[in-house]
């Protein structure tokens, strides 16, 4: 079996009104990804479309995206798990060239979330949890994360400026990345002094909803070999899930996805923690970062307050996290986060990523994350 | 590469109001499935989850399900293509079986359809094709069927009564399937005389929603081998897609996605459609049987209506064809019907099909189309 290489990556611009279709959005991102690589539409060999449902009004988008890419005859499909949608859709692309169905395969994420008021939006997003016993209950996603939240500062000690001191970090960044949604620095007191959501939580501590489309795509080694100078190789893939519901979690100080899933990608890639040169990690809170850091063994259980206390997640340190301003500061375009997560690991596993550039990046990790912590994919990537 | 096989198949009742949770429709289908296997919950290596969105409360049910088929933390996760979407994860579990990264996977389709009015169930199946350029314009599912059919009719000179006769057939053999939806036998009188829906098809020559799940369990051959003494083998799989819109179409007189699904599937088989012994095909209107008939080669185009007029898909013709009764009797639970037609015919294959039992069946064909010909996937099995 051929090894499986990123030869392509794409983005749109993350924003909260796109003015265009999701069509649109796609093109965009699958432009960016097909610039350079000696291939043309012709030579894609299928196409896997990933988003939350319900958010636009188009059902089944596989088939209106992959003919408005000229795509068609070539299969196309849909798959999903929220906010992990375009990670499962790698892993699933990965295994379609793998298994010898296809050569080279085009992930594409994507989400438009501005058509909706911000009620009609949480009511959907609260139906990603379970429907019945929880979220008609109050269980939204800042509901949740805040009981992680909660459950960390009971357990840990961890206090709320340190949970600022993640978007700290994050706003830092992301005011360098011209995608990126929010690109304004925050100070600690603006954090801190922001509205309550759901307490510990404040306005500052949640990442915002955003329109955007994110493109990887990926060949098989002869193919990626030719139509691309610097593959960047998919060496680890975890996934794993957690119940549905928050009441059937056996801890809420992590989560039991990521952790799953971290294992079986370090396994595959034969790599552990600290080889990783930087990563993205899903910080839809700024909690979920701190618990990522602890899931994905950057530090033990309770200690992943220290690494930002330390500025160990900042480029310099010995694990940058999130540099490109991460969920928090460009947008959760929820299909496209994955997808994005992937193209800013592969720009730095490239040494493309200018003045956020982790010098001499070899290895990168991706974490992306599902629902209240019931999707966990992790991908690793080397150079 | 390991072959792959399939070890278990299940299916609900198949009915216009099941009165029970997805969940629990998936329970009993998966239950079926699992029946007589030596392997336990446990040993399922991942779960993917299939149907269409929108039909019902709950978003992203992949974990939902896997929760409360005690799956987790096993990897679960979505994947459609509207009324292909389980044959769709069908290729993928192979893929991921193929790709060496799991052992055992459960493909479980479903769809529940009564909790929606037909009005708005109606609303979203039309957004399930291009909602820009042609669902606002009246392009509904049956709409869309009555122009192939219109078109057929022009071209080969197909008469409404050949339509009809396709539901003669799939009707008797409904009859005799106990998980069926309609199982009383129809006369050529009746269909012709039912209420018109969208000119030429009538009342009876359009399949019904219904609530249903399917569960395929399939695995690598050292496991198939140990858990099960009647593996079936997977040997071809196609896939395809056709534009969106129907005005992107080159013919409305066959469909390019089943016929490009075809060749690819018997490439891959090894096989011609003159090797096939039984067949299941997707009758969401008769026209799209008939249709089937010529995209799959069974018969050159235009001289399909032939297979019905002499009864070469009865069994014990050429051919036999939905000898469990078809979307037409079986009703249409979107994401469920895929795996309910490999049911059939992983049934046929074993020897367990009982009063419709097409004899020393050795190689089935199941084609399964997604939208109104947006989708197209082709699975060839063996015994």
């Amino acid at each position: 079996m051929q090894d499986v290489a990123i030869v392509g990556v794409g983005q749109s611009v993350f924003s909260r009104k796109c003015g265009v279709s999701i069509r649109e959005l796609c093109f965009e991102a699958y432009t960016e990804a097909m610039e350079g690589l000696d291939i043309t539409n012709n030579g894609i060999d299928a196409s896997i479309i990933c988003s939350a449902p319900e958010y636009d009004k188009q059902r089944s988008p596989a088939g209106s995206i992959s003919e408005y890419l000229k795509l068609t005859p070539k299969p196309s499909f849909y798959v999903e798990t929220v906010c992990s949608s375009s990670s499962t859709g790698l892993r699933v692309g990965w295994s379609l060239i793998k298994a010898g169905l296809h050569k080279v395969v085009a992930v594409i994420g994507f989400q438009k979330m501005s058509d909706l008021t911000s009620r009609d939006a949480a009511e959907r997003m609260s139906r990603g949890g379970d429907i019945i016993w929880e979220s008609p209950f109050g269980i939204s996603m800042p509901a949740g994360y805040a009981m992680y939240a909660r459950a960390h500062m009971a357990k840990y000690g961890t206090t709320e400026e340190q949970l600022a001191k993640v978007r700290v970090k994050n706003s830092h960044y992301g005011a360098a990345n011209p995608k990126a949604t929010y690109r304004k620095e925050l100070s600690l007191e603006e954090i801190l002094g922001s509205e309550v959501i759901a307490s510990p939580l404040k306005k500052f501590d949640c990442c915002a909803n955003a329109d955007g489309a994110s493109c990887i795509i990926i060949a098989s080694r002869d193919i990626a070999k030719r139509i691309t100078n610097i593959p960047i190789w998919i060496i680890g893939l975890g996934a794993a899930t957690d119940t549905m519901t928050m009441s059937g979690r056996e801890s809420l100080t992590g989560l039991r996805c990521a952790q799953e899933a971290a294992k079986q990608a370090y396994k595959m890639a034969g790599v552990g923690p600290k080889d990783i040169d930087v990563a993205e990690v899903h910080d839809c809170f700024t909690i979920a970062e701190l618990m990522a850091y602890e899931d994905l063994g950057f530090a033990k259980p309770g200690e992943g307050v220290g690494l930002i206390e330390d500025k160990e997640t900042y480029v310099g340190g010995k694990i940058p996290v999130n540099v490109d301003g991460g969920l928090l500061s460009k947008g959760h375009p929820i299909g496209a986060t994955g997808g994005s997560q992937i193209r800013t690991i592969v720009k730095q596993l490239r040494g493309e990523a200018g003045e956020t550039q982790v010098k001499g990046a070899e290895i990168g990790l991706v974490h992306n994350i599902g629902g209240v912590g019931q999707y966990g994919n992790v991908t690793i990537l080397r150079r």
